[in-house]
């Protein structure tokens, strides 16, 4: 990334979530205009836990000539949020990002997305449109996402969760009223997210030295440390619950992923990582 | 185990340590006599991360012969550790563990162990044992333990290490003034190390069903973020600060474990584990 994009937002100003809220919501966005678009082909790009727009990743060859949208998933500090809107509802739901951001297209007047493409907590929001929007969307790219977030995922979430809800200066949220911000909570919730972001592999082959040009594993933790700083805590919770509830049954009858699955029609590209912790094959892919 | 094993104390009046404290200094054990004893063999078992001397695995058959003594490594709350002795040393070291269970050895008028066993820092302590007394043990027998702790095992004990010393009731130590226990500590503790304890596979079969009976994954976590209420939490950061520092490089010349392990002419027995996230066969066996 080389310059800032523009930040929009497209305000609704009735939006009802699942858990039933209604509210008026912000949904933020960008949009990079090829230098020629010779097929009229948009693509969309949600943004990963931890993602902004400014920071999603940098786009492909087969991209260069995409109309490419970058949106903020609700819950990320960019679209509304707990942080931005007061009244934002505890449970959100990848529904509901998903729908806020098929609004937006609407809104910008897309008649169909060629692709949606997602990274992590974007592949489940890949997953989801595909499943949601069967007729608007051609292809779904997944990369290092799950239909359903494994059992495993879940239990790793409570780790950096309960470091910051049990911190010192989250204060069981009256941190708020203080005006301060949970700084050791946010360090603490990075330390335990920190180790299941690269693989054994990765801190085997000491990769911290060459990427980061850390000196040692416990440099490359301190370093690390201040990632989420720039997040606000209720932000970084609600899109975790969000995430550890992911699950496109809720999209079939029987309440089944498999059989949400099942009724994808359309082309949908799945990447797990080969050494990743918690999208590999097996989680990714093993009901293909 | 069907009985409690009864706890003995040999007491050593002046310890030590590698960081330079003296200090008297108790080293908690058990000996189980075998029904018969044809070679008069000894083994030795020393405690794990998170172990009691009563909690110390069953034995394989290949001990129903030997004498075995269970012993509490410094630090577990049963040996002298930070919980018992306020003059305690911040900063444990392998060595210190390993020279106390040898003394305990002499003490007791055992000539040579046939074997040292350990799982996980009992794994480390049974590869210090082969490097400090070759001429006094066998064989070793290190079960999903490290010569040199990795640099993913050192980061992912920041985890449940950061969760625990940020957390409201650890109250930055206070909390034994005030003469509470920082149970919301010690859960968040555990919720931070419990994703580490079990495969992606565990979750993936959902073998918390069949092995705890729960029917959730949100279900066993609550059910086991109590696993450490029984713990002092300076035990418990003592133990992780001396697991990151676990290298038996500390005894060769030149510092490098890959040195002290060449130096090893004993038979030692290594089991990794396949699916284990952090004591695979790459971090346990890749310099043999």
């Amino acid at each position: 990334m080389t310059e800032l994009r523009v930040i929009q937002h497209y305000h609704i100003n009735s939006f009802t979530f699942v858990s039933g809220s209604i509210i008026p919501i912000d949904v933020a966005y960008t949009v990079i205009e090829p230098s020629s678009n010779p097929n009229g082909k948009t693509a969309l790009i949600p943004t990963c836990y931890g993602g902004r727009i400014n920071d999603t990743f940098a786009f492909p060859k087969s991209l260069a000539s995409h109309r490419v949208i970058v949106v903020a998933m609700l819950g990320n500090g960019e679209s509304s949020s707990p942080s931005t809107t007061p009244s934002f509802p505890a449970s959100l739901d990848y529904r509901d990002v998903v729908r806020s951001q098929y609004m937006l297209c609407q809104h910008l007047g897309i008649h169909s997305l060629d692709a949606v493409i997602g990274f992590s907590m974007g592949g489940q929001q890949a997953y989801y449109w595909a499943a949601m929007y069967p007729e608007y969307v051609s292809h779904s790219v997944v990369i290092c996402g799950s239909a359903k977030t494994s059992g495993h995922n879940i239990a790793f979430l409570e780790g950096p969760k309960s470091a910051l809800i049990n911190s010192i200066d989250y204060a069981d949220g009256t941190y708020k009223e203080k005006g301060i911000k949970p700084v050791r909570g946010l360090r603490a919730f990075e330390r335990a997210y920190r180790a299941w972001l690269h693989s054994p592999g990765w801190y085997r082959e000491e990769l911290w030295r060459k990427s980061e040009g850390h000196s040692s594993v416990a440099e490359n933790v301190d370093a690390a440390q201040d990632g989420s700083l720039d997040w606000d805590p209720e932000d970084l919770l609600v899109l975790a619950r969000m995430w550890q509830a992911g699950d496109i049954g809720v999209l079939s009858d029987d309440g089944k992923y498999e059989t949400t699955l099942a009724g994808i029609k359309m082309k949908v590209l799945v990447m797990p990582g080969k050494t990743d912790q918690y999208f590999r094959y097996e989680t990714s892919c093993s009901d293909f």
